[in-house]
């Protein structure tokens, strides 16, 4: 309903009568299906809670130490335009898994709440196929470990989504708070872990409430390179979304008061000593070479956090916002021997990471569904450029923003991520700001005025993407009717 | 007299009485001079001008494409806490060559001109020491390709300042310029190169009116080669000062429209491929391993040239201010196999490049006079942390702001570099604003009111540079009388 409004609401701020029907056309290719004996590869995807676009040494940091992202980036891909599909946790986590616009599973919404939050009765329908059940019949193992936050009753869990272990929090580690300070950020600088009453689950059971948050990202690390070794001569898949940076930050002892960054840094840094134990034990198990590893954050920094919130480096706004700043991720992509090492100005998403992974071993693109995604196997291995040319931003389940080429139109603008229950309205922009991203990638110098044919060609663009969509049923607004 | 009325404003400022003397010690070991039969070792001080701490890949930017420096940063020491020591042109120049804040040697001035004009009658005080004069008696070559900037009369030209060879522009290619578009954005856009009537210069020769600034780099560059190819038998220093980014910009035919930042990411492109001829012609003639290269920038991004201009990244404001974007600078150290690569977070500053050079070559250090650098070479060596632990950033004359650890205090900010002839005040903090650059990088939050004791100590270390200090003649209020 809001949706079909936006669409309407959309088209007429366009001044176009009816959109055309015109389906992307997904094309993914096989290139280890043909020879079946072959090994198929494994796949790591690790992905950061609201890391900014500036918050690694490899993207510019002054005082945050990455090493291990650092050397992860020189010798693979380092990709400067790689999106986000949403601008906050839930919507971006289920178009990660599932190739599609979370509009389209219904998993995002316009207003608050816009992420499920404990006393959601929603949560991935089990119509979507994940990344985990496209593999599944190639004899995938896949596990999921770290902040799953796509639905935590029992037929939403990862167990319930293709994957064969999950361990981790089934939603963001500052909810099931009941101290108040804890939305202010003198209140972070004190936070305790027993402030927020968040479950540490393993598959379906609750093992520890609260979960102690210092060790999380050791534990899960742990976990992670235990599945690694259990299922190295398997085809296996890791989802990895770690909790951190997220707000509240902890840190173990190893990595606590060590950084420049403050407590920040020091998870930040705890973040990438994870990825180094994660390559190395790919390395040591003999599979580095037949294993794709992806690192990616599912949206910008929370600015409102302040020195506990991340940096956007260059690109304006952060987490919340259709800016830059707020779906524009650190991509790296890694996997000796096969991807070319290069700087990747190509654009890229986390859509992408379905039919990739698809084209890579053969399993079977779901063909019945409208896909968001594209295969990027020809940037991996250095034979083409990227199949993707436009990225649109939605703000739930709103079309904010439509990137084409280079050029960004901005149809809607609204301030960033608000304090809970702030009203804020979106400024509708009629002609559309547009910025000209490979000259001004801070989005500071409007050209609209110049460029009238762009703006025309960007329209239709978001016609045919509105024409095109079917919104899912809206999982967000679902309410468990919890005792007061 | 500008100056005395400084120190005696910014101690009253203070609140304190007569500030003490305390003259910096400087230590430079000479770890080549015990070995007199070793090859002393080369020096290549490539700076940029308005280059921002933003504009390179390696340090985060997300179009401009630096293969060259990139790699150069990861084979050697990426410096992320590097200052240039002042943040327009003249002054950091000067400050560069010999060690010295410029107040000391006159070469700076708080009003217009804040820099050396055509219609400048001063320059470089023969009494300062150059790098080139201190490598001298140590049977050094050493050449100035680029843009000189301290002096254009005969005396102040760099073959008077120990340099055998010039080769450039005596100063900005935006001078000798009647045409008022120049000084509009709309006009860098369609800027022509005889617009600018700026002379190219061979040792004390005009060669060329106007400078045809497309091939600048290009000419730079051959004319770099070959002074080391000529020279690799000999220890050599070449000084290879860039014309650009400043604007106007230009490119020559192989890099022109070639970057998705335009043209300001054409001429840095074509900026890091001059690099990598050197890097290739010091590796083809077998010196490589024999020469330490420094790559860096005189200032922050001029961004009152919007397009044009260059991205302070992360960092806040540019070019003309004491903000961290008007003078924290990429800076890249190079030299395989002896300088450890890392990312160094450690403070470092082109005043450090004398004393450091001195140092490896047991060249003499000043001693009659006071020096405000540090020797690195411990860092460079990675033998030690920096001794460098303060910083102190003047605009012209005055003393603006001090660093000390991870601390900065502003005692007086003033807004970024303004059109010709704009009046603009200084604002004056009392007690001083303090930014954590180390939790606070793009200094947004005041943490003054939590710290008074290290407000104290900074105050301290301010009132014993001020006491220290004394300015020399002003050099850039000295005026041709030229013909209207």
């Amino acid at each position: 309903m809001q949706s079909e409004m936006n669409r309407r609401e959309f088209i007429k701020a366009l001044g176009f009568g009816a959109a055309s029907l015109a389906f992307p056309v997904l094309k993914c290719r096989s290139i280890f299906a043909a020879d079946s004996k072959k090994k198929k590869p494994n796949f790591v995807i690790i992905l950061a809670d609201d890391l900014g676009y500036g918050d690694l040494g490899c993207y510019g940091h002054p005082t945050i130490r990455t090493p291990n992202l650092d050397r992860m980036a020189v010798e693979g891909q380092k990709w400067t335009d790689f999106y986000a599909a949403d601008s906050v946790c839930t919507p971006s986590r289920a178009a990660l898994l599932t190739g599609r616009l979370p509009v389209r599973s219904g998993m995002c919404n316009d207003e608050e709440p816009r992420v499920l939050f404990p006393y959601s009765a929603g949560g991935l329908p089990q119509s979507e196929i994940t990344i985990a059940e496209a593999l599944k019949p190639a004899g995938y193992k896949s596990a999921c470990i770290g902040k799953w936050h796509l639905g935590h009753l029992p037929q939403y869990l990862p167990t319930n989504n293709g994957f064969d272990y999950f361990f981790g929090l089934p939603y963001s580690n500052d909810m099931d708070c009941k101290e108040k300070r804890a939305w202010t950020v003198e209140g972070l600088a004190e936070a305790k872990v027993d402030w927020f009453n968040v479950p540490l689950m393993r598959n379906e059971e609750i093992i520890e409430r609260p979960a102690e948050q210092h060790t999380l990202t050791k534990r899960y690390t742990e976990e992670a390179v235990k599945f690694i070794r259990q299922n190295k001569d398997k085809p296996f898949f890791l989802y990895f979304p770690h909790t951190f940076p997220h707000t509240p930050l902890f840190a173990s002892k190893d990595f606590e008061d060590k950084s420049r960054r403050g407590i920040y840094g020091d998870v930040v840094e705890e973040l990438d000593w994870s990825v180094g134990q994660i390559l190395k034990t790919l390395k040591g198990e003999g599979v580095a070479d037949n294993t794709f590893v992806v690192f990616t954050s599912d949206n910008g920094p929370w600015l409102r956090q302040e020195r506990f919130g991340g940096s956007a480096g260059p690109l304006r706004d952060g987490k919340g916002t259709t800016w830059e700043g707020g779906m524009r991720e650190p991509c790296i992509m890694y996997w000796p021997g096969k991807i070319k090492p290069a700087v990747i100005n190509d654009m890229g998403s986390m859509l992408d990471l379905l039919p990739t992974i698809c084209a890579l071993t053969g399993a079977k693109v779901p063909t019945d569904r409208v896909l968001d995604g594209y295969d990027l196997s020809s940037v991996l291995f250095g034979k083409g450029s990227s199949p993707r040319n436009v990225m649109f931003y939605h703000r739930g389940r709103m079309l904010y923003a439509v990137r084409k080429g280079l050029y960004k139109a901005h149809f809607f603008t609204r301030p960033g991520y608000l304090p809970k229950n702030a009203e804020s309205e979106a400024t509708k922009h009629d002609p559309p700001l547009l910025y000209d991203l490979g000259q001004d990638p801070s989005e500071n110098f409007d050209v609209a005025a110049k460029h009238h044919e762009i703006i025309a060609d960007i329209k239709k663009e978001a016609e045919r993407h509105l024409a095109n969509m079917i919104p899912g049923e809206n999982q967000l607004i679902k309410r468990l009717d919890l005792p007061k």
